[in-house]
Order: C-alpha cells, then structure tokens, then sequence
C-alpha cells in the first residue's frame, strides 16, 4: 500500500489535543500523589510505559523492534524502503521523583509527528525511526550503546533490587548483554537524529521565547576537592593560631562562583561552576571545622574555557591554602567532552521556527541527553520547549499545551525540511 | 591533736611524684585503649574515680561529705574552726573521648595541696575545700546548684541510659533532688574558690609562658543562621539566575570570620567567632544548594563586645541577603554572660607566680568551667597550665609532669597567700 508523497507545507501541523492526552495518559504509569512520577529504569512501571508507547506506534502503521541495548524502536516506512532513517526519540525512565515531561514528551511528539503523517497519508522519502533509549537517568546504556560510546556506572542500584546485574535488568526491557556491541548503529542506517526536550532550566521562560535552538550539550568537569586544616576548640583557639577548613572552604566556595561569571579569553559567561555539596568535619557548634569535603562541577561547550576554568581553580586553590594554612587537594572524579549539534540541522531548526512564526534563541544544553550519544553514529540536534521555573527532576515541572505543541510542530516541520535535504544523497544512491 | 602553724615559704613545695602517681592511678578508671579515658558523669566509672578520690581525702586528714548535688566536698580543717573555707576544686567526669588532665588535674592538685600540708603538719587560718564537681561535662549541675544558678540541659542522654532521669542519677552520687536547693553554698561559708585547669588552648604553649592567669570565663553567644536560596540544576542554571545558598553563606562564613578578627571599638582581637556547623540541603553534586543551615558561635569577656559583634553580625546578613538574593534569619539560641574573676585573687597569683620564678600571662578563659558558678557566691579566680598543641577533650591532652607540679605549687601558695588576707576578717569576726 503506496502512500502519497506530499509537499512539506506550512498548514501541516500536530494534533495537540492528543498529544496532551497521550502526556496524560503515560503520566498515570508510575504517578506520585505530588503529581509527578516515579518510573525507575526497569522497573515494571518503565516496562509498562514502553509496552503502551509500543502498541500506540504500530497503530500509527510502526514496526517496532527492541535492540541488544533495551531501545524501542519504531519504524515509520520511507518512499525508499531501504533508505536510512531519519530518527527523533528520547526517554521514559524518570528519577525517583520526576516530572511528567522530562524525556517522556520527546517520545510522544515523536509519536504525535508519525500519527501526523500517518493521519494525512504521508511518506517521506526517508523512514522516520522513534527511539526509547533505555535507562537514561542511569547508566544511559541504550543511546551509549546505540552510539558505541563506553559504558560507566553499572554498578549502580537498579530499582528492581541492590546489585542486581545489569545484565538481567536489560533481559526485562526485551535486550541481551551479550549481544550488547550489536546495538551500534552502522552510521549508514541513519541520515540524522533529532531530539526533542524540554529545556530543564529557566532560560527560554526568562526571555519569553519558545523554541531554544540547542548549540550543543556542554562539556561537564567534576571534582572533589579537600580541604584540611586543624581541628581545635571554638572557644580556647585563638582566631590567629586557627586552621579552619571552613574558612578555606568558603573562599573557595566564591572562588569558583566568580570563575562561573567571568568573561574572559575563552569564557563567554556561559559557562556555569558551582559548588553542590559541602561537608565540613566534625561538624558541631564547639569545633573549629578540621576538614571539609566538597565537590564542584563546571560545565560549557568550550574546552578550551573548561580548561582555563581548571587553570584559575587550581590557581585559587593554592592562593587560598596559603593564606589561610591548609592544605587543598583536587580529584577529578568525571570528564564527559562537549558535543557540537550539526550546523545543517541547527539552521534547519532556526528556519523551521521562524517560518512557522515562533521565537527561538540559541542556547546550550547543560543537561545531558541521549542526543550526545547519538551524535557519535550521525549528525545530530535538539530543540528545547520552556519549562516553567526552569523545574526539572521535580513534580512540579511544566510545560503549557501550546508550548509542547509549537515544539511537536517544529519536529514535524524539522524533519521534513531535513528529509528533503537528505534526499540528494538517495538520489545519488 | 592541735598542729603547728607554721608561716607560708617559698621553700613548700608539693610533691610532683606523688601528684604524677595520683594522676595516672586515676587515669586507669574509664581508660581508653587510646591512652584517653571516657568517665561519663554517673557512670560506674564516675563513681569508682570519686571513690578513689574521697579515700585518699580521708587519707589525708581531710572530711567528706556529700551535697544534695552530688558535690564531693572534702574539707582539711583551719585553725580557726568555724571560719568559712577557702575552696578549690574541679571536675572528674569526661566528654566520651577525654584525656586525663581536663578537670582531673584540678581535683588532683588541690588533693596534693592538701596532702603537703598535711605532711608538713601545716593547718592554715582557714579550713581548706577541695570540691568535686558533679557532672561538669554536661548539665554543670554541681557547680550551678552550689552558685544558685539556674539549671538547664537536664534533658540531655546520661551515660547510665537514655532518659534516665537526673532523680536517678544524682541518687547514684549520693546526692538529693528534692533538696537540691540546699546545695547552695551560704557566702559566709567560703572566703574564695580557685581552680586550677588545663588551658585546653595553644597560647601557653605559643607564647612559652608556664602560668594562665585568668582574667575571667568569656560569654558566649550562639545562633543558628538559616540561609534560603532557591534549589536549582547546576546544569541548567544559568549563574546569574541563580539564588545559591551555598555562595550567601560562605560569604557570611568570611564576614563572621572578619569579626572574629577585627580590633575596633569595643573589640580588642581577643573575641573569637566561629561557624562551627554548616549544612547545606539539598547537598547533592548536581543541584544549586537551596538551603544552608549554620551554627555561629561567638566569646568574649566583654558584654560591650558581644554587643558589637552581634551588630555587624546582623548588618552583614542584610547586606548578604541582599547581594545574594537570598533570605537570611538569626535564631539566638544560647547566652551565657561573661565572669570575670577577683582582682585581689588575680593579683596574687601573678605575684606567686613571680616569687615562684615562672613566667606568666593573663589571658581569658573561653571555655566553660565551674569556676564561673562559684563566682555567684564567693571571691573567684582561676590559675592555667599549658596544653600540648592546645589539644583538650582528647585523648593527646597532655600537660608535662614539671608543669603540673607548677601549677600545683602556684596553687598550694595562692591558697596561703589568701589565707592571710582574709585573716584580718577572722580577727575582725
């Protein structure tokens, strides 16, 4: 059964009724009483949710298969059966209190853009593939494994018991440890692969725009800095014979803000550092603190910036340890490099925003996404929706119907305009 | 069997062997396999070292009894019968980890001034007291009862079982809630009380002097500080959108630093101010802290001081709370006003210090001590020995042999000193 090919055209647009309807509906699997959700990577709740997600894509006239690393695929058919595709996709799993958005709307526009087609009897030229990438909020082992990336944290708990080896996590989801290697994509399978997102931070609500056109996902540096001073009494210690850790600490605390706001050489003011945990020992009202542990991310697009971030923490590490006698030592404890989106398909989303009367600004992602991963086997982009508040990893994240659905129709638009571009190359073929 | 009254010379001297023995035959009861002792107040251990204490009292010619407090009091008898007491004393229970000088040394001092006399067949004007303070480390019960001050803290753990009520307790020592009151002492039954203690600082040890004369026991201020901020993804988070707790804090923690330091007005350098306890929330490597919670404490002998302190304490919250965005609140939760010791008492233990040939300093005392209840109802002062790296409330506590016969013998012609200034009033009487 042929389908008509049709022109991209501007009226072609979403049904954002259903959207909103398949949103709710996947919200019931592992709802909390806050609103939010709790749907572990591999728990029954996630295996329910990628079963429902499964059936709704073969009614949309999918083929759905599940590779070694636990990913659903679902195949909407091309003009040209053996083209390789065009890929959207994003995740379901959720942190143990989640929102209703994060991941779970990238899958579901995605779905809601082939129900689109499907609905007018369209075929691209391309096949358009809608990937649930397995266990994102952990290991990330399904767009790692789909990228041939190496794989990290599996000792990780996973919600279907302590210790439980991934290998039998991944036989719940439909894959094979074994076969892990197989679920590479052969890059010829793939012309691109777009994600859908909502943006997790405050930025596009700030600016009153819609649609963020990501520049790429940040490069991300983290580090566990000690700092060891003397422990001694609050009150009989003197305030010039003290070594107090948490003194030290604190300058460094504002060292390492002032290093996030710095424009600079190869920092933009982009970048972001910051200081999460802190933890000063002993701890008790009488003690001047002896020790304090603390640790520091820093993230931007750059390396070179990531790089002289490094060079001024160092730097103010040593200043201050002089300054106030103790010692401060730095163990880099993670390194994930920056990743680029694709210019082509950056530009193809700029456009795609204006035409359709949307406005759009660049922005980087400083989350992590499977689109990093993916960007390793085929070019790659993303796009970002407001989140109100800049809430994620939260009940209380937000996304408006009329924002999910501008974000729905600008993957629709994406992907069109995206298989048209590609279309040379099946031609040359 | 009336004895010799012979005058006061600079040829007495205690006996430091002796001293050294007592105080490592007590160091055996609640030792420690690290060299330290752990002899909670009412515990078995407690009780055994005041058992020891009472039968080497008796040993030396002294009476003991007991008050409803559970005050071990041993009294060596003057030459004049009924006159009021000059009194000396300290403490023989630990914190859980102690060393074996905090308190101990005082008690075991005044039992060797005693014990000197009494092998010189020596009876001074006055009957001498050596008090055995009941529970210093926690509820200061002894030495409040016996100052008529008020008692707080009585809900606090005792070692013989959570709960345990201070009834039960105080029984164990042989004292008697219900007559507590009547452990406080009636002025005209004491002349003077001066402890001797351990500095359980590092400025002895700095500055090479042997003797701590006592200015006084500093006041002391806490507060608990909570810093509100706004949690946040420290991805997604763009620096100048954030409301990061952590950052206001550390800030406060530098600006409370500066006070500790600052020698202005009502300031002499001499305060300390610490932040002792700092926790952040949520306190997770990825999230922009929301929430910090610190304790601030603050010491000094002058009330105006204090004061002054508390003011730039309060403006630099403001001014932090404003710059950063963040809403700071101060809760007072402790107040203890400063005690300053007898200016007579003071003077002469720097001029025995002097004819004794040891050098010696003033300096406050900024920890605790039952000194300061005794001030309430008799003439106060206090004499220190050096601790070893300022170490106390450890198990490394260590004041060297020769230092403590210093102190002692400090102690021994203080008491006689003093037993001829008041003299005047027994002849008056």
């Amino acid at each position: 059964m042929q389908k008509t090919i049709r022109p991209s055209t501007r009226s072609l647009t979403i049904n954002s009724c259903r959207l909103q309807q398949t949103i709710a509906e996947l919200a019931t699997i592992g709802a909390l009483p806050t609103g939010g959700i709790r749907r572990l990577a591999f728990s029954d709740d996630d295996i329910r949710a990628r079963a429902w997600v499964q059936e709704h894509m073969a009614a949309a006239g999918m083929t759905v298969t599940i590779d070694a690393a636990g990913n659903l695929i679902g195949q909407y058919p091309g003009q040209y059966p053996d083209a390789p595709a065009l890929a959207t996709g994003s995740h379901l799993d959720s942190v143990p209190d989640g929102g209703i958005y994060d991941g779970t709307y990238g899958v579901l526009a995605g779905l809601e853009v082939v129900r689109t087609l499907y609905d007018h009897d369209i075929q691209l030229n391309h096949p358009i593939e809608v990937i649930v990438f397995a266990d994102e909020e952990g290991t990330m082992i399904g767009s790692k494994a789909m990228g041939g990336k190496a794989l990290l944290n599996l000792e990780r708990y996973y919600s279907t018991g302590a210790n439980n080896p991934i290998e039998n996590n991944l036989k719940r989801l439909g894959g094979d440890w074994e076969q892990l290697p197989s679920a590479r994509r052969d890059p010829r399978s793939l012309v691109a692969f777009v994600e859908l997102h909502i943006e997790q931070g405050p930025v596009l609500e700030a600016t009153g725009n819609t649609i963020g056109l990501v520049t790429g996902v940040v490069g991300q540096r983290r580090y566990v800095i000690t700092v060891t001073g003397q422990a001694s009494h609050a009150g009989t210690t003197p305030m010039s014979m003290r070594q107090d850790a948490l003194v030290a600490a604190s300058q460094l605390v504002l060292a390492i803000h002032r290093i996030g706001c710095l424009k600079d050489n190869a920092m933009t003011g982009e970048q972001v550092a910051t200081v999460g945990m802190l933890t000063p020992t002993p701890n008790v009202a009488n003690t001047v603190p002896g020790h304090v542990e603390m640790v520091v991310g820093m993230r931007d697009l750059s390396n070179d910036c990531l790089d002289q971030m490094e060079a001024m923490l160092v730097t103010a590490m040593d200043d201050i340890a002089k300054g106030t006698q103790t010692r401060i030592q730095i163990h880099p404890t993670l390194r994930n490099e920056p990743v680029l989106v694709n210019s082509h398909i950056y530009n193809t989303i700029a456009s795609v925003s204006n035409c359709l009367g949307l406005k759009s600004q660049s922005l980087p992602s400083r989350a992590s996404h499977d689109a990093q991963n993916m960007a390793s086997v085929t070019d790659m982009g993303m796009i970002f929706v407001p989140s109100r508040s800049g809430l994620s990893h939260a009940s209380a994240e937000y996304t408006a119907p009329e924002q999910c659905a501008q974000g729905a129709n600008v993957l629709l638009h994406t992907l069109m305009q995206l298989d048209q571009h590609y279309r040379c190359r099946l031609e040359a073929g």
